[in-house]
């Protein structure tokens, strides 16, 4: 039996939560709220210590790590449609892209979408609801980026996650432009794995996700929205999660309008 | 035909190098000069646009991040000696060590290793000529770390390192003295990618690798120090580079316990 645990369809729980859609595999999926701080509660801090979705139970083998936990379900459903090229080099070309999302693209959006929101999610704690909430959190370099994220983060550093973010669209728009996908003709995890990361950034990012800048870029983000694996996924999520969801974009949309002004 | 472009035998090359050797190859091995900036010459960025190292070029094709290589020779040669578990937990297993040291351990060891040796390497050359060596770098984040190291690492960052380091020796002794390797009974990936930062860590970083602190890693790295393949790829590479290397280590040392006073 297979079990993912996730904070919905965004992010890094996207990656492996649309990758069980898309090989049409069955699994339980349990959603953790992050506004309750669910994944750094003792029940969960059991299933995986470091107190992070996504998580897949795979008959009691736990995996962790969302870019591992996609190349597990190849590993271990190869004959579910395959979302890893048959080819060694096409292989290569597409871990590169998912290690890209990985070690740059995810971390200059998350730290951006932590400036415009989880200070809003701490906001109703006062300093000693705050620290204890932070003090239940596994790994130390996250403490930090909650304390960073409540205080604010320093302008110099969010300068430079808006030049990274900027070369990060770029770069996309520039493969897209000449690839029906990011490894050639074949839908992959390295789509999956940036899709996570780069769907909604035409509202947060207006200034840079846009109809003249980036057309590739908006197609591809449209072209995989629309296939059935996705849209089911984004059907089945709790309706509680759907409301929030959009209620973040709406913010995110509002303050992205508002850094552009 | 097989060609690896690499700075010889010591983190990120050391990767594919020592998997090379592992694996019974046969390929051409290219040493490029770190000392004389030769990886950002027009040469060498027709080959890798990036201007890093390590590359395999294997009949044409270019394969481009350490890891990823290793993968692709995984997949590519999967009859010669495996370097990667056959089932897939034990593959999954393997790729959240390989990711750990992408992500955490080998940026820390990496900004001290900079700090400590970097500064050296530029010492010689003036404002004018540093600045025109750096334009030649083709990655922004390469060019701010390289102007970073001349000028000096803030202080808060170089402790942030240093806690890090502690704590990734700190998790790989706890693997280790449970476990003869990092993914169980099997040499893997896990350990070759994890070597090439941790291998000479004993003359760097004493006070936190010591045989009375990490007698378990300790006995890892000269584990893997005494496998053929490995003396065979240190036995392999040029004198200047293995005396260039030797100075580096003498100076590490030095550095190491000078830091340690």
């Amino acid at each position: 039996m297979l079990t993912l645990y996730s904070f919905g369809p965004g992010a890094n729980s996207l990656k492996p939560l649309l990758a069980l859609y898309e090989k049409g595999l069955e699994f339980k999926s349990v959603f953790l709220n992050p506004a309750k701080f669910e994944h750094h509660s003792d029940w969960f801090k059991k299933i995986n210590p470091n107190g992070q979705v996504p998580v897949l139970d795979h008959d009691g083998k736990i995996v962790t790590e969302s870019t591992v936990i996609c190349e597990y379900l190849e590993d271990e459903f190869p004959t579910s449609p395959a979302l890893r090229p048959a080819d060694s080099y096409g292989r290569a070309q597409m871990r590169v892209w998912t290690k890209w999302v990985d070690e740059y693209f995810c971390w200059c959006v998350s730290t951006i979408g932590w400036h415009r929101m989880v200070g809003n999610m701490v906001r109703h704690l006062n300093d000693e609801e705050f620290e204890k909430m932070v003090e239940r959190i596994p790994l130390k370099e996250q403490q930090v980026k909650w304390r960073r994220a409540r205080a604010g983060f320093p302008k110099e550093m969010l300068e430079e996650e808006m030049r990274k973010i900027a070369y990060s669209v770029k770069r996309l728009e520039a493969r897209l432009a000449v690839s029906l996908w990011l490894v050639g003709e074949q839908y992959t995890l390295a789509d999956i794995c940036n899709f996570a990361i780069a769907n909604g950034m035409e509202f947060g990012f207006p200034e840079l996700v846009n109809a003249k800048d980036t057309p590739a870029l908006l197609a591809w983000i449209r072209r995989i929205n629309e296939r059935p694996a996705c849209r089911l996924m984004f059907e089945r999520q709790p309706s509680e999660w759907k409301e929030r969801r959009q209620a973040q974009q709406a913010q995110t949309q509002a303050q992205g309008q508002a850094a552009n002004r």
